[in-house]
């Protein structure tokens, strides 16, 4: 740790997710900046009493729950089998946006009679011995084969799981699967319904570091409100479009009977002055979700609305960051 | 195909054109999620009806001919050289922006009095046997040679086809020229005016598609407009100057007296507020051409704007993408 | 050099400096198109004079002192080394803000009694020879040790320096340090009044060519204007709130009490339409610079400020760019 | 070509071809000597006059048949689809160990009721239009499927086949099969009757070169020499033991006794000295097959042999190399 | 598997031992066949009935304890870490000479007190808490420490145990070590008598497959003979030299004179043919472990050795392989 | 340093030479252990005495004539630039077989008129200013131009000197040359005359250290008795043929009639046992040159030979290392 960092991040420290995360935190106006591949220490230069460590995803959630480390992001497949009953760890933010992936159940595709998890116990109750199932997922599994009563013994393995029905070394699996690509590869098939947990990056802090450390409640606030600010800004975009019109009060209401662009508060609207002073022209500018930018460009050439320019938003900041809210009361408890 | 994929969008599988056409799509807002760098199909999530599949590009071209698959974005080269002639496939949009090339000619460095096709052909009447021109485009280069009234005959290559007049395995080449740097390291010289087909990325479709499935001619109109609004967005900075004045009118005049911060439209302003109640401010604001930006500044500065500030801009819609309505005329003939 | 091409602009050729130069010139609206990995030359479409070429730093800056390049970028560490006595290079801006690093004086872990300059010269003294000191920048090195009196005998090295006091080459080095993470590696420590020269990349110029070639000199202007405006850029971002208020000048004067948000200007007030008409809102808008953006939020809610929005900047132009000033007034010595 | 090389051998230019075609090179005796990964000709020093090109496998073809190249080595694949019908091409060594796939007609793993040739012709009567057959072999595959009476049309293809008929290009494939997996992957059954053309690596030549040329014919004599004698030391070994016996003509009768070291002719048999001279020893050496070995092992053993050493074995010349004689006879036809 | 793969072979999937293994059964003459980079089976040629499955290493020494693999290759850490206590498996060959490396404890440099493992004890008891030991190899840890009397707890790790103390994640180590660069670089040391696990790769076996199938018994033997005969061949090189003498037995009287080159047998000794006749030489040829070569020759000078060749040996094979009758020993008990 | 090792070697540290050191000791019956990429040390097993460094060439000369390294294996190029006049280093052996390349003069292409040193030296005369000589090797360049007469200034250089012509950093270069490949890519010729110094690897020593340091001299000579014996027997092969004859005496004859096979001294003969009493057989075996291979087995055939085996000799050890006697003698000196 560099002098004055008395507050600790610890990331992911390879592959798809350490590339995610940096890419996540860099957008979020957080760049971390890492002087050298091999170290497994940087900073970030805009929070100077932030020091980054990077681990691996497991590692993460253990340091945070021992309290060695402050805050962590790792996904919440590895936080839920390795967070531990005692309450050390609150998470700040389930859903940063990366890191998708659901840890499920799969079976050989040859297993025609199993579709589900009903059929899967049926099926398991014809073996001589209980169904083996390869995780490295042990306490999630295990909970989750329980709740649906298939009598089982886990395998734990360190290589690929998914070879290990072929090889013999189990008759199921119990891994994360994105894409499912690999699984169908190795002909296996994930059961529907055997979603044992659903999994994206999360943000978590040690508990008891936010109780006594007025510092690493200061950054857990710093931290939430800049992340609830970006994916609120990533999901929406500036529209701004020229209509002609007798007032402003005059095209509000045209916009008002609209669906998309009527908004929840009206549209900021200027004068466009033009060279033929016969006509008024406004250029009216509102906030677009981005998945209803479609219709919000047909809503606004129906109205009369051209020349429209859509722009990017790096934040958008609300009163206060509601997670933050629930941090506080989650803290309290 | 994922359930739902109605429509099919083919994509190069390899090398700079795939990176090239991924970042093209992101930055049109249809950025592509493709789960697993082994996998040929992706997803646009954004456009759940569009299954993504990466082929080489002259597969892209016959696979959108044949109909197999309804879109294709590939280059004017391969498309020129695959299309066939019975009008199965639609251009719908000739000039991504990337992807830039040419199919020409080019002969050794050391056939000095060869420097235009002219005197190729002189050249070449004092050979024994007719000009032997390796390539991988044979009916567009058949087709130039015969215009030209060159006797030749066409050797196919699967490799490098610049070291095909050293080994002797040609005399000249007929390849596509993109920095040049290939000819010079291979002592080749293109001709001048023996450019065969320039070409860069295009957007092609199944006609019979467009004409029978009305999701694949929505999605034609929707593809369109976004490509159109991005690319036009690309070129466009959104400027923001601030400038004293008496009142809106006076300003804009004096805009309007410039070339290019005149604009089309009139510029967007208004009141900015000062501490010294004495001097009126106000923020004009226009939509200035990228390559007009050093000039647009110069203007500005002449008429006493201060405080300039440029910012990026996402989209620039315009009334109908008149692509999509040239794609409606070629559908009805 | 392509024809046309009638200045030339010299550019590291390797690493990690390259790969910034590139997004920074990218970044700056200037992206440098180099079509041949293996090419060391290379184009900036919108600058058709200029012509980029790919040099080793040292390369780079013998180059511009001889006038075989007229720009150059490289870092301040091998332009003070390689610069010469004679003027003959000029520096047009030296903090482009990458490529941090510092050459430093660097001693042997153990030496513990060696904690600064002051006692590195009063340890070398007890040595039988003088003090061996292993470097790539002689220049600068010999300049700072007769400075601080510190007899020694030189040793260039064209390897790892680091490893020299153990194999035994040299006693200590003088280095170029960023994360200091090789010297921990190598149990060597900087000393920390050790800084020969802190370094960042700099733009430097010909002088002659600025004297005689008027094409140079506006492309001195032309490079000088956008990375200044772009480096301005960087560092700012639009915030944009909306506020419920009886006209602009009260919502105007709530910001001027304020610290952040009162800025060097006014704000820009525009009326924002709601459906409810006894309220009457306003959209303001300011650039904050970044480091300032928490307490700006904080300020705007303070006074009522409400879905605020923050926007990303590309440039922000000044009357002239002061270093062009006083690049002019470095021409006229 | 370098000033001496009278006679020209073209490689494979890429992937494991090339790296394995360099190695049984090698190990023949002939090291290739490239002095640049990037350049397309090489050198083998221990043989002057021979200039090697590096090219893609088909274009080695078409060079060698067209005669601008004298010597090629590629896959019995390619040759057989380019040689052409009128004999240019001379096979010298169909047979050099490396390279081994099959030309294989596959088929989609749900159709389960086609296991044959037999039975695709059936199904494929089926089908509204011709089967649709995706290959770059056209000539091989349309022979293969005329002869086996089945209605086709052949699609070419640029990128990978296994994915054609997932995408509808194709309804199967005609394509090169190694170790199944890629097959496997794409849900594809290969047909075990569907063998078009079984293929490793092989030596061929123009035979108008070997005819009129007699360095070129030499040439031939000193590759085969070499690379049979290659080939045959590859699969033996040299094997001593030690055994003691009353005479040499008594060791070797009991050697002539067993199966394998009773060898075509007899071992070589030379005393051993012990300390004590009552025992005479003697150390007998034979060849024998790799294969062989265990066996060769325990008949030794058997018969009282001892401290066996195996050793490895360079080249085994025989009389004269077989297929030079073999080549010389076509030359005549 | 293949069909008439009756027997499985697993070896390690990854880096360094995985190349080692490769080239280690190559070397032994079993080289092994992977058609596929991607794929986890494999075949060797000369062994059809043996199956190659690729695994990490704990999920071999866990397959082999299950059964469902026969043979395995591993590194005697993981071996002893999971073999079980119920003798399931069995290790055939415990010195395979590569893979080298040790589990030991370290501590922090700067702990100077702790320079053993006596030491470590004394200074632990000072701790509040027990002492925290990161490991990935928790038996053979445990066991270890409560040897020693340590009172401690274990935590278990991901990713790079070496940082587990800078971190705060655990005080010491207990990691494999193999050149002590990594502790060394993250300033650990190694304790002296901290060596819980030395390891070299080894051959491991099923129990019951050796007892219950007889192939799997041949191919136990197959392995191990040729094993041993490579791994003694590869300590030895045969030497031949010309020496002048009146007879083989009085050459053999000098050479019995000496230390080294008297050899466990004698010599054997062949006429060499001299023009000038009236001298009588030999050739004398003997077997020589490496380690002796330099004073072999030194020998061999001394008594008129010249002309000394070496050359390089494959197998040697003694009487019957001692591992094969050890195992089978085991497999009565 | 570990314990125990009392003498440094220095090996390249980088790229094609320091594999092709490593290849070379690994042949040579050295092989080095590295046990770590990122290391600079390793260890030599077979000589546990000396410590291996890994250096830049350059440092590497300096430091053997520093005297902090005992040894070295650098380029002759780069011995010869840096030795310096006293004698420090001396040369033990020049030409170790790998690392070919040589420092040469190149000029531009479209010199016409310059084809050798005496026409550049004439042409360099009608320039305004002395020739301008690119080159990383001053003192071998300054020597060899000034030998020629030939005015000059040498201007030194970071990255690739080929393009300095072309950029105008340089008129002319000095550069080592392997291939060419780079000098043609460059439109630049070599002189043929103009080869500045002739390079291979070869193995350096510090004076002093061999004659003070009794276990450095004796490392030398063991160096230099396994270098050679090691170079020797890679030019050469063992023969071994059938020959059917009366007697030993009589073959002999035979061979030494013919050229190749007639060798020094004279081959080894050893009886065959055949089935067929009547024939008598014998092996003989001799070592042969491989580049003289061809011929021998032409001979033998000749004479009779058959079955002719031909195996790798892996050291020929000479009676006395003749460059350990000019060692000696040099050190006199």
């Amino acid at each position: 740790m560099q002098p004055g960092q008395t507050i600790r991040l610890s990331l992911p420290s390879k592959g798809r997710l350490e590339i995610d995360v940096l890419d996540f935190l860099a957008e979020t106006g957080l760049p971390v900046f890492k002087p050298n591949p091999r170290q497994y220490e940087a900073q970030v230069p805009s929070l100077p009493e932030l020091g980054i460590i990077f681990q691996r995803p497991g590692d993460i959630v253990v340091s945070v729950r021992q309290g060695s480390i402050d805050f962590g992001i790792a996904g919440m497949d590895v936080i839920e089998e390795k967070r531990g009953p005692n309450g050390d760890i609150l998470i700040l933010h389930d859903s940063l946006g990366f890191g998708h992936c659901s840890l499920m159940l799969a079976v050989p595709e040859t297993w025609e009679q199993v579709t589900d998890i009903a059929s899967l116990r049926e099926y398991s109750i014809t073996f001589e011995n209980p169904l083996r199932v390869a995780t490295k997922f042990p306490v999630l599994t295990e909970r989750f084969l329980n709740q649906n009563r298939i009598s089982h013994i886990l395998i734990s393995a360190e290589g690929t799981l998914e070879t290990a029905p072929t090889i013999g070394y189990a008759d199921i699996i119990s891994d994360l699967v994105s894409s499912g690509q690999t699984l169908k590869d190795n002909r296996l098939r994930a059961l529907p319904d055997g979603v044992i947990q659903p999994s994206q990056a999360a943000l978590i802090a040690n508990r008891k570091a936010l109780k006594t450390n007025p510092s690493a409640l200061a950054m857990a606030r710093r931290l939430l409100e800049y992340i609830e600010a970006h994916l609120r800004a990533k999901e929406n975009l500036l529209v701004v479009a020229n209509m002609r019109g007798e007032s402003p009060e005059a095209i509000a209401q045209k916009m008002f009977d609209e669906t998309i662009v009527s908004g929840l508060q009206g549209p900021t609207i200027s004068p466009v002055m033009v060279r033929d002073a016969k006509q008024t022209w406004f250029s009216v500018s509102i906030v677009v979700h981005r998945a209803d930018l479609s219709r919000a460009i047909t809503e606004l050439r129906t109205i009369g609305g051209s020349g429209i320019i859509v722009s990017p938003v790096t934040y958008i900041f609300e009163e206060e960051p509601p997670r933050y809210k629930a941090m506080l009361n989650a803290l309290k408890g």
